[in-house]
């Protein structure tokens, strides 16, 4: 099958842009200093992959995710670099650690009484202080990490180490201003480090990869398939190591002399990013099921039933609207069908 | 079951709300006055609470939304107000109407000769002629319309009329603005209609619903559930006849000083109209899982396992992003669970 036989719209990861996102990130963070983040793909079968390229820890957002990564015999070193409180969920991970403790490994963050009491009620061993490096979301001050880990301790948890994620840092364009500002945090998580203990200190995304020297591992997830927020807004200023791997492929199903309209609509891309790209057009707007364009001066003019890839402006819910990925290889072939298996909560 | 046993993020529906909503459309445009737009939740059960307001036949956007309600026992006239040119698709719609002639009636939208083509090759039997009303989108120039319909019966398909969608016009708050930018648009797809013939003449919205005057049908669909973008821009200065009914229950994660989380991310929540938002506080900003938020003064601080209303500032994509809906009574009792079931392709 091709490309032009697929049902749209239709994700298609190409298999050799994504092997180069991988292969390149494996070189700059090898093995255990990666723990990629599942949240941007959802896919176990794009977890394998990363694992073949040597990273056997990843990053969870989701008890679901958590639990279908182990599952699917990827649950080694999971890290759930959430909070969460639901006693039905976090008792499911405790059982799935209880009913294979040789294969499975489940590490939580905590930021609070009240999470590290839901954990070891629950009955789940392992815990990392969840630090607040500057983002205003989860984590805890990095003054009361100490007094968390030592709550963990008698409440019979093992505190591994802090996480701290600088998501209000990724999108800076600046180089230095960007190393300023992940150096500062990562201070405030060393300095919750010195109170808390353990061999864990876990922070960073795609956007700080390569500024990481003084943490255990980095918690990096859009790299493997990229979007164009990261590849304009954050590589373009600082090189470009990785490239866009995802598209969402349509079909033109309308044309006009001004626009043409695709069949991939919000519905099924990620819009908190804004508009999609599609090479030499102009989007106009996406509507639910809609994607108005405009050709550029000496594009040539879509026809009826052309495809055309739309390149989404945030990956991770652009994944999470779909049901599987179509690999496809330089020629088009559609080499491969993964399902999206990490869906919902 | 009440609202604080449900696993968050959950989408709920408000019954008491629901069911207003549904009266005072009914009593605006009883019957077949309105063809609801199921593309706006995607779920047999309120398409079915819908008929029991006296509205038989819908609207919908994709073939998935079609065989769907087929499927259900709703497909008694449905209109799929979209292109489409995918064979199997189109296919699969004439062999549901050919398994159950007296009970499923599928008409099409076309804009070209290559989709009335694909709908004929197909083995359907009825189209509409989609018509450009000033939306840069799918419809055919006003002028081209007698021409395909001329075209679509010597193809053999029978021609039911025609439709024209004024998105451009939903948004508008100033009434009389408004009230006028209708009137061009149903101007233009009055001057097809003369060159096309059929019954049925359908346009319109949620935006609009109330200035329809010389159109044969209605395809609102937001009504029913409502968003924070229709009840404060548009209604906000029209009245309000709809209220907001559904939302998205989140779990409080997090409490710090100055703000707290929820799990309602980016994830469970369309985006594309912007932030959702928060009765009593000001919402900061969403992650993939997460939802940053500060209470206005004078309003209780959250504190960690409080249940949270969030409300979207657009419906469709909200349902598309969930596989169940929670219908809850005015005591927050679970009274029923009701798949979205129309998603998807």
């Amino acid at each position: 099958m091709n490309i032009a036989d697929l049902p749209t719209p239709a994700l298609v990861l190409d298999q050799a842009r994504f092997e180069q996102n991988l292969a390149a990130m494996a070189n700059a963070l090898p093995g255990a200093r990666l723990r990629p983040h599942v949240k941007a793909h959802k896919c176990t079968a794009i977890a394998s992959a990363q694992r073949r390229h040597g990273h056997e820890s990843f990053t969870c957002a989701t008890p679901a995710e958590m639990l279908g990564m182990a599952a699917a015999g990827l649950g080694g070193n999971l890290l759930l670099a959430n909070e969460v409180l639901d006693p039905r969920r976090l008792g499911a991970m405790a059982a799935a650690v209880a009913a294979a403790p040789d294969d499975v490994r489940m590490i939580v963050a905590v930021d609070s009484e009240g999470t590290i009491d839901a954990a070891a009620a629950a009955g789940l061993r392992e815990i990392v202080i969840d630090v607040d490096v500057g983002l205003p979301r989860c984590g805890c001050a990095p003054a009361d990490a100490g007094r968390l880990a030592e709550l963990a301790r008698r409440r019979g948890l093992e505190v591994q180490g802090v996480m701290g994620y600088e998501g209000h840092v990724m999108m800076e364009t600046d180089l230095e201003r960007k190393r300023a500002a992940v150096d500062a945090s990562v201070d405030l998580l060393h300095a919750a480090h010195a109170e808390v203990g353990g061999e864990i200190v876990s922070s960073g995304g795609t956007g700080t990869f390569d500024l990481h020297t003084r943490v255990t591992e980095v918690q990096a997830g859009s790299y493997a398939l990229m979007d164009t927020q990261y590849a304009t807004l954050v590589f373009g200023s600082l090189g470009q190591p990785f490239g866009l791997a995802l598209s969402v492929v349509g079909t033109v199903i309308s044309v006009r002399p001004q626009w043409a309209v695709l069949d991939v609509g919000l519905k099924a891309l990620g819009m908190d990013h804004g508009n999609p790209s599609v090479d030499g057009a102009t989007v106009w707007f996406c509507s639910d099921e809609h994607l108005t364009f405009a050709p550029d001066e000496g594009t040539a003019a879509p026809r009826l039933g052309d495809r055309v890839r739309v390149w989404p402006a945030h990956i991770d819910p652009t994944m999470a609207k779909h049901e599987q990925v179509h690999v496809v290889d330089g020629d088009g072939v559609v080499v491969d069908v993964w399902p999206v298996d990490l869906r919902g909560w």
